[in-house]
């Protein structure tokens, strides 16, 4: 701290600003004595800005904390055979969430986002999303985390609700298992070429809670970026993840909605009574400009099930994507997986915000050994309006197939914002 | 930024305060360069205070933050006929919410306001308030909102419950609707004279859902004051709304509570199969100085209803409020409804706190047509402690009297603040 | 404030720092007249800084905010008789709260605190913990609170469970009886050398709720130190607590947990229909450097049990602990109860955080009179690593005995963050 801002110092203190200039010294010039004294206390100052969540963080950059949310709102219009089961047109709030978040004295994290939209029926109460807490900078694993998170499965289900491309992910990610109660390491090289991620989980309920006694789940994932260029406009993305999950008493149960939140599910293996599964898949991105690809492929070995049976499941999707106004789509290299898509023009600002097309196919098939669950193929189209970097409408339209059975086609828009 | 700003910006960087110094540009005078450079992020500076609410509002004010809630803890007691069902003494929060809200850029809007009291027995987790985003600025329509928050009916319905002048609102409030999801458009005349508000609803359950493929509802109300003098403390309100409310398939029913949330329902037309409801009501409003006025009526047609009836239930009631102390009701021009009062003198300063004096009369007959819903009269005499602008205790006496069953008394305390 | 503060003053203005300098006089040197006159609302400044919460002072500080949580995520392990039920292996969150609290205006004060784990089992919804509002600097009474908060009962109850030694507390907390809907007065002699608490309480559901008809509790409770030197790093406590609670209508029942929250309930009362309870119980701490002590003795005394008997249970525990890193338990004199444990050297500040060593006794005898609900003594050992002053991860074993019936071992861990 040089000799002005000593005089500074001094000088702010009077007017309330003691607390930003600081310093436990007792300050030099008698003529400039504040008439109340900093406190130990006042040594960080704070600064609170707002910019995409309220945030407030101290000037030594060690503490950050951050209060945000988000609103998704929904509406669906089906025209479906009746051999899918009965669909309502209908509105909802596909997530309705609140949190506040922080990284405390650099070397501590914590995150409490619970889900007022309570979307999981019956569960009660705002749901849990990432409610965690953890440490960072620990040496060969990096970080390590404590709680109600994402297991470290697929490139759609680590990218946020904010930011994936379609309303919903795709009939793949139902091989993923989302958030559960557990451990994991996580960290990526130096480089940020290179993620990974390895956990203990408990398949836990809406509240983190799991007292099923059915066992406990390892997971892992690596994703690298052999090909990028600096500010990542152009790259390539590879991935691959595996889970291990062992169920001593437990079952297994596979029963995807098509893509769409409100419509009723069309296939489902059923409950399989088994001991254990394997889950592993390969994902795959890629960035253009304002052209992306992305797929992925998964298989869930389900084991131990009673008869000798061993059935698997494949599922994979693939998509492409294209912004009209030339933006592109964002990655986060350290994770591994998109983030925020920033409008060059947003609207609002004298611009129209950014437009995006995009396309999907994906398939699942249930059926395999003694298991006859069903098989689902979904094509999506999508636009999406980004107004701005944190407001988007989205429409999408779904034509769901379940093989031998009949088909839906599904519209849905939804109003997203997050803050 | 003047010369002296950009030499500031320089000399406190250094202090952690460099974001408050903000701008691009590079600092000119080499002797007080900053060590970290202010980024392009921290153009912007905000101020952060308390107000009704915690607040965050950027230096430019376009964007405008609010974090608060509130906490209503009510205390009844009943002296009732046994024809009108079991009363129990007891305790409950009627309210306790927290929200967060604010204006982003100028031009979106959003709010996230849950009821953690949860007082909507059956539907778990903290009810859904207003959870909704907007744009601003608009041309022709001005604003638009979509999300959950109040359908635009009547003038008690539009006041917070921080404001209104009884605990409960009257028997008539039975026929507006409250809060749904959909999509509105609303306004005001410049001068602030005239506002207007017309949505399209779904009537949706406490989280904001509907699925029950039961149509939508077309909502309007005007409001106007064709009298009013610059601060509003003498003034008249006129209003007017109507409802258009389809339902291919659903249903109708009205069922009041008796103007205390702790007592049972008295009166219910049942539930009555029905196409379609026209609701449409008048609003009056007058404040003289510390003298107010205002009353409401509305008419509530029900059609289709199988057998060919067409049932029509109306409802009013009459309130006079007198501030002992001398304030006025405060009133929100440019919603159309009233706001927060402000004791001259509040309690804690020195002061006593505002103390107001009110009566109403309220009806309304459920019986039409092939309908015997019953028919009730609730008359309430209340006094209210305002202790400050958001704090107050309110006392309310109830005699609710159901036309040829029997009557009720009931008495009431509220402890309120809003934070 | 000063000529130089003027000066600042104007020259902040224009900087976005207007709010900063405050007053509402004109400012006087014209060349640095500010673009944008601070208004009234500016007079008072704000600080906003994280201190185990995120907080906002007002300059005059009059106001103050906290916005805060914490999370506690626990795993247990079993190893039980047959006899004492089913055991399962598990996780859960035994909090995960928010909550916004704050004085106003230096006489209000508020908070709202909310338990997203909701670990109270079909009651939905996030459960109230501390949901009040409250009146300060009264005459006489000093304090006056109302809403939901803990009953003046009991030296572990009203210790924060952020800050107790042990995961759970003790089974004598069985007898204490939590957060209840109501009305107290509580305050502290000048010297903080003595504390007292009175209050009328309704016992009320998972959201404040009551209207069981089953009448008023009276409780109160004093404490004082008798002997403690100045930073309390050595002192004794003693205190005393009763609680009247009159249940016309009501019942009883006294059902604990052995001192792990997923353990089942090893014995139970039953319900006891009941007149009224007297419950009374005394209180002993020490603190003696890094070596403390700690115990409470209660009776139930519960009347007008049909059939004439009047069973009553008693109940008590003792605790030592010991910091092997030479921390004290923190004090805190004016709430009589034990408070936040600060390191002496944290871990990720180049330290190894605190150690804690504790051990519990604790009984609790259910048989008397004509009840035979059970008798149970748990002996706990305990590790606690105090990473942070907000972070700590804990170890327990518990060896639970229920008489005549059989014993459980249990190892718990718990990790937890508070914000």
């Amino acid at each position: 701290m040089n000799r002005l801002s000593l005089t500074l110092a001094a000088a702010l203190a009077p007017l309330g600003l003691a607390h930003a200039a600081g310093g436990e010294a007792p300050l030099a010039p008698t003529a400039l004595q504040p008439t109340v004294l900093p406190t130990a206390a006042d040594e960080v100052t704070f600064k609170v800005y707002y910019k995409n969540a309220l945030r407030v963080d101290s000037s030594d950059g060690r503490t950050k904390l951050k209060i945000g949310g988000r609103i998704f709102n929904d509406w669906s219009w089906f025209s479906a055979e009746d051999a899918l089961g009965t669909h309502e047109d209908g509105t909802e709030f596909r997530a309705a969430r609140l949190y506040v978040s922080g990284t405390i004295d650099e070397r501590y994290e914590f995150k409490a986002n619970y889900d007022f939209a309570s979307t999981k029926a019956g569960d009660g109460g705002p749901g849990f999303k990432d409610v965690y807490m953890g440490l960072k900078k620990i040496p060969v694993v990096q970080n390590i985390r404590v709680g109600h998170f994402k297991e470290p499965m697929g490139l759609e289900e680590l990218t946020s609700s904010k930011y994936i491309t379609f309303m919903e992910r795709s009939l793949k990610n139902n091989l993923d298992r989302g958030r559960n109660t557990g451990l994991m390491v996580h960290g990526h090289n130096k480089a940020e070429t290179m993620t990974f991620a390895a956990g203990v989980f408990r398949e836990s309920d809406n509240f983190g809670k799991d007292t099923s006694n059915s066992g406990y789940a390892f997971t892992a994932r690596v994703t690298g970026t052999p090909m990028a260029n600096e500010d990542h406009t152009s790259l390539i993305h590879l991935g691959a993840s595996a889970s291990y999950r062992n169920h001593s008493d437990g079952s297994v149960r596979i029963n995807p909605r098509p893509e769409s939140h409100l419509a009723p599910k069309y296939i489902d293996t059923g409950t399989i009574a088994a001991d254990s599964e394997l889950v592993y898949g390969v994902e795959w991105a890629s960035v253009h400009g304002p052209f992306s690809t992305q797929a992925e492929y998964a298989i869930n070995d389900v084991d131990g099930v009673s008869g000798g049976a061993s059935p698997a499941f494949a599922s994979y999707y693939g998509q492409v994507s294209w912004f009209a106004t030339g933006e592109s789509r964002t990655y986060e290299a350290g994770e591994g997986a998109f983030g925020r898509v920033k409008p060059k023009n947003p609207w609002g600002n004298g611009g129209n915000g950014a437009w995006e097309l995009a396309a999907r196919y994906s398939t699942i098939d249930l059926n395999d050994d003694t298991v006859t669950g069903g098989e689902q193929t979904d094509i999506t189209v999508g636009v999406n309006w980004y107004l701005s970097s944190f407001a988007r409408t989205m429409f999408n339209y779904v034509n769901a197939d379940v093989d031998g059975v009949g088909s839906a086609d599904i519209f849905m828009i939804r109003f997203q914002i997050d803050f």
